[in-house]
């Protein structure tokens, strides 16, 4: 797998390991994902992908971050991402999602994906009542 | 829109009134949305769709129902349903989902496609951290 | 909606004309919907697609039509073409379909849907025994 | 891969136990696949998984039990579900589908797929005698 | 359509219409679609989508703006976003895009969709050759 | 991995060498990929499949071959179609795709995705501005 190599760090330039510096002090962990060291193929890539979610997952905001995650592995299941999957579902365990709470968002999931496919193969109208203007 | 009949009361059978009661006694209030309106051009789908939602949506469990919307939001815009995202923020906005809850579940969503495709597009290998057996 | 002006009869060159003629003969009938009609902006592109659809929806083998049409439907919904679903649906109807067949449609694509963002969801590793080497 | 740990009959609960019972006599088999025994570390979503499931394929209906498989298989390859694909191509030839049938299925599939997104991405406009209403 | 309400200028605060006016001087119109207006209701949520983009797409890189444009149509195109199919047809026709390039792209998306089916659909394993390690 | 046997030089028809003779001469070279070795176990899938995509891919036409092929990977990598996103990568570095172009290439992949969603999830009216007619 992987149409890049990805980048060790003794293979990394300065840029590079500059990103996985701030990588390491935000998580305060030495490890550093498979993810990033793809990115790093490109530095530019790379520093701007890391700055931009570090500035959406790393503050507080009006979503916890056990929830975040969550929705995260909504999205990532949804867009059929292996890797993404694999990486948030570890993200919100680490951050405290029980396994009933794991249990139950793969339900939440399923269904909506169900549902999903019902309206958009009967074409189900809109409601005008769900219309926001 | 639309590939089937949309169900009204007074062309209800017996069955079809029977489900849409109970929508209406487990929802407390009178309006009956498109969705099951057109379920109901099939009693047994409808009824089986039904219940099998009320069983999850309706029963308190480890995730609380404003965020199991939001849950439902972030699959149905993967999966890209224009009802469903219609249907369930209504529902979320009624649950108590702020302003602001919306427009930082929007960011995560949108957060996680981009690095869903990011993973994707370089089809990333899969960290042995992140396996669980 | 569209990104294309459609091609009335009255606007069309020869060559897009000599496609509609044998649409109409294929299907036996007058009518030439936008699909087509969007095509036409390109002759070529008309041409090839209908040719290529042609030989494959309208020459038996060892699939019926009706359930060509409704294999189309799955995907279509899928795919979450809304243009497509529509389409599809009412050939399928032409074709046979009943309302139960397009009930039972329903209720197996909802089902596949929901295990399909199971076993994404939880990323099950295939079982040896599926394989074919 | 594996997000979770897979449940072996010696690690299972009475309750897992039980729907794995019933999974073999239903199938009438000792073999259980890897899907059940990754839901199985939530006994409840394992249960309702199945019953559920169960209640759709195993009953007789309007489409007969190969033509399910192959629509499970149309839909679970538009969703890019890999272990779906497998485990349903499985299913369909043990109720046997031919290899004709399969690169039949193949076919509509990938025509559909091509179709989809010529109607995507020209965004055609539905054609009003597709309308149910 | 619409699950928020527009932001029209009369309505918009300083920080809404700061963005507003940075949207019109780069793009030297008047013109704010709706996506802006949308993304108005939170006035962070537009500013960082706007200027995220704005630092992609307004910027000279290896691929010129017009070939950004027809990657930014196939990508809509498969992730099935009616707004954005329209929108960056739009924007591609602005910077050049032929009726035969047009053409010529729906033809490659719908190519790829088709065999990006039959890939996925026979789980076609992946030549080494084309690893990167 | 693959729900097929894929077929060797040595078990393949006459039918099958031919299609295989041809992509060799075609591409000037001995190697043949996972695709086609699939296809094959249905002669008449790999040759319409192959000579449909060579009729398209290897003439010329309003788009050169290297900007195919990045709009190739597009469309796959929002599909998740792994193998064609590593097949399809390897193209289009032989057919002259910069590192540079490789990354610039996922950045605006990665920007579609984002306002996809965001466009999605908002359900965002098309404004009268982009529709052809």
């Amino acid at each position: 797998m992987s149409t890049v190599k990805l980048v060790a760090d003794e293979d990394a330039s300065n840029e590079v390991m500059s990103v996985y510096k701030d990588i390491r002090q935000t998580r305060g962990g030495d490890f550093i994902n498979n993810f990033w060291r793809a990115l790093a193929v490109n530095p530019a890539l790379l520093s701007s992908t890391w700055y931009h979610l570090k500035s959406i997952m790393s503050v507080e905001g009006a979503i916890d971050a056990k929830t975040r995650e969550m929705i995260y592995i909504a999205v990532s299941t949804a867009n059929a991402c292996s890797y993404c999957v694999h990486s948030h579902t570890a993200a919100a365990k680490a951050k405290g999602m029980s396994d009933d709470e794991h249990a139950e968002l793969m339900t939440i999931i399923s269904l909506a994906a169900s549902t999903n496919h019902l309206a958009n193969g009967l074409q189900v109208p809109i409601d005008p009542e769900f219309l926001a203007e």
